[in-house]
């Protein structure tokens, strides 16, 4: 377990503890329920764009691509992330999903509008690309990694014939939806892009705001499919321009590098990686 | 397409102009382009518990379990449900993925309260079923029902080989998850089912008040898993005496009926359904 403290844009020694407690009144007590290569990294970038104060709780994977059952003692479906919100009334509120807790951490810890969408239309905007994220595209990537990992373990003997059975269902069905899914995202991003009015800004996926959809979106679609190689035989990343300066863009934030760096050691080594 | 009339929770004729116009100055038009067998039929449900005025464009599929392609013309990705809400200003907003609809609607148009959560908690657990039924639950039957149909297209000289993976790969992953997600609903129900205060009051899962989570689990835990005989082999349903009498309940409603009866001209007969 690590204490994590930064309350400003700008990094806070809270070592007097003064400071610390009054910035303890001023929220209450968040804790991140973390699993190694999951879902969970994005939320620990959100919670640091937010400046909040947090704690995280790590969990380990030691039996191949399954979440440690530990979890299931903090929500019962035994999934990562969970947040665990305990307010001053000793009222305590376990939130999971990441569309969700995305959702939850801006509705309610957004006191600067830093992720907040502007009006309404982007607040629906934002929604729904929660939704479509976890709903569409993060299941058709859940399925490649459980389906590669049942084939990986199917006997010697049989092993051509799953393999090539697996190869159809993602050439029919997989394959499709993502690059169907990336070229729907790389449109709205060059639409975007169009709209910059500096040369300097940044390209986010609503308005040109950072919010819930470009923490959303950092896992499936900046990790997995541009910037790791795990899909690179399918993605094509030169048809892709807006989506790779955006992944890019969002990996050189402040709060992102923060992110990585209070989490980096508790990751395995990258060969023994689930995502 | 067809123009459906209910504008109170009793039927209304609007046959007299007067009345539909004063109807459609009310609220803006809503199309639904609706696909059979699809996601779709559960918002028909919450535009009639709503009692909107709407019109529901109906889609066929004809090749196979994938949508036909003109869905493709009204959102980018090609799946049913969409809505689409004209505003009197001209303004036309395109709402898709089934979780934020129904959040969308409920928002949007719950003007009596009827599905609107009564605190802040129940609103978050409404947005976490929300969620949890699309990103969690919905993802794992989709598997199955993508790997089943595959499985059934192999060649007959490796088709025991497929199918004795495809059974592995549900026992081991798809199958747990499925009995998770119905365990974790059960014991919610159940503790429901102990705070209803009389023998006629409905089972909901929040709050025992109906809510966007009646509405999105009707098709996967409803329909799927408790009404219908596909996963007979899996769930045993004397395990879940709270979700059967709740998909009971629901389907009984006269909303849930009327919805039904609107949409059974377009379904195609029970053996080339598809879920």
């Amino acid at each position: 377990m690590q204490r994590l403290r930064t309350r400003s844009s700008k990094k806070v020694n809270c070592s007097n503890d003064f400071q610390r407690a009054k910035a303890m009144t001023e929220q209450p007590k968040i804790t991140l329920h973390w699993l190694d290569h999951s879902r969970s990294q994005r939320i620990v970038w959100l919670l640091e764009e937010l400046n909040l104060e947090y704690t995280i709780k790590p969990y380990i994977r030691t039996g191949g691509p399954r979440a440690p059952p530990e979890l299931k003692a903090v929500h019962p479906l035994g999934k990562a992330p969970v947040l665990v919100v305990e307010y001053a009334d000793g009222k305590e509120k376990v939130i999971a999903e990441s569309g969700h807790i995305i959702a939850f951490l801006i509705r309610n810890f957004d006191k600067e509008s830093l992720l907040t969408p502007d009006n309404t239309d982007a607040f629906d905007e934002v929604e729904y690309y929660l939704h479509m994220c976890e709903g569409t595209l993060q299941p058709v990537l859940t399925f490649l990694l459980v389906l590669n990992t049942a084939a990986s373990r199917a006997p010697w003997f049989v092993k051509p014939v799953i393999s090539s059975f697996v190869t159809k269902v993602f050439e029919l069905y997989n394959y499709k939806e993502i690059i169907l899914c990336l070229d729907f995202l790389e449109t709205k991003l060059g639409e975007n892009a169009a709209k910059l009015t500096a040369s300097s800004q940044n390209l986010f996926f609503v308005n040109n705001k950072l919010s819930g959809a470009d923490i959303i979106f950092a896992l499936p679609v900046g990790e997995i499919c541009i910037i790791g190689d795990k899909l690179s035989h399918l993605v094509d990343k030169s048809k892709y321009p807006h989506l790779v300066r955006w992944a890019h863009e969002i990996r050189e934030r402040p709060a992102y590098l923060r992110a990585m760096e209070k989490t980096g050691q508790y990751e395995k080594p990258k060969e023994q990686e689930q995502e």
